[in-house]
């Protein structure tokens, strides 16, 4: 049901292709299988367990096709079995007419299994507007 | 310069008191004496790194008194050396005549080391307005 990934990078681009191709089954192949695994999409609820991290991207694609987004790195920290990376993002095509939001931060959490490492948590939260 | 928790639960809750408290010093021991250390408060940028949190705990008490606020804890992980602690957190004190904002999430990760548990990374990200 879900691929391991030599490292936490591998996950990570993996997930960030998926999302850029709107493609469920490659997003979920890279989430951990199991129910410890939370996720906070924007504007969305948090929301924990495998199942419902399923339904949440699966609603986040039926608004369109996909989320491209320009990662930037912020930092991590790396422990024997668990990876933490900052990044930022931020959203690559914005409707005509429409002002670009602000970028999002985002967590990302891998973990260590047997198989390699899967994501098991995705945070995102809002970068405070610029000061005036 | 920090203490350890016997617990990642312990570590939480001094956490919450030394904010309540606004007791900068207390902040401070319950974080890992890392520089692998994070924070996102509300309305602030991520900041990394020991001195850059307490930077920022300083910044928010010279706003006024301490924060309470009221913690429910709503799931976490825990793997051998790191705990990860989701909460929802709510303002206690409102100014009067200003509405009470709305809840925010925390994410609290814990890590062990030889003494004990401390506080790694303590990210806030806004709960999604109820459906109108």
């Amino acid at each position: 049901m879900n691929n391991a990934y030599e490292t936490p990078q591998d996950a990570e681009d993996a997930f960030y292709d998926a999302l850029e191709e709107g493609d469920l089954g490659k997003v979920l192949t890279v989430w951990a299988d199991s129910d410890d695994v939370s996720c906070l999409l924007p504007r969305y609820p948090l929301i924990r367990g495998r199942r419902e991290v399923e339904e949440v991207f699966r609603h986040l694609f039926s608004q369109g096709q996909g989320v491209a987004l320009t990662v930037r790195h912020l930092g991590w920290v790396n422990a024997d079995d668990m990876a933490i990376h900052h990044v930022e993002e931020t959203l690559q095509h914005v409707p005509p007419g429409t002002p670009p939001p602000p970028p999002f931060y985002g967590t990302n959490i891998y973990r260590k299994h047997d198989a390699g490492w899967c994501l098991i948590m995705h945070l995102n939260a809002p970068m405070p507007a610029p000061p005036q």
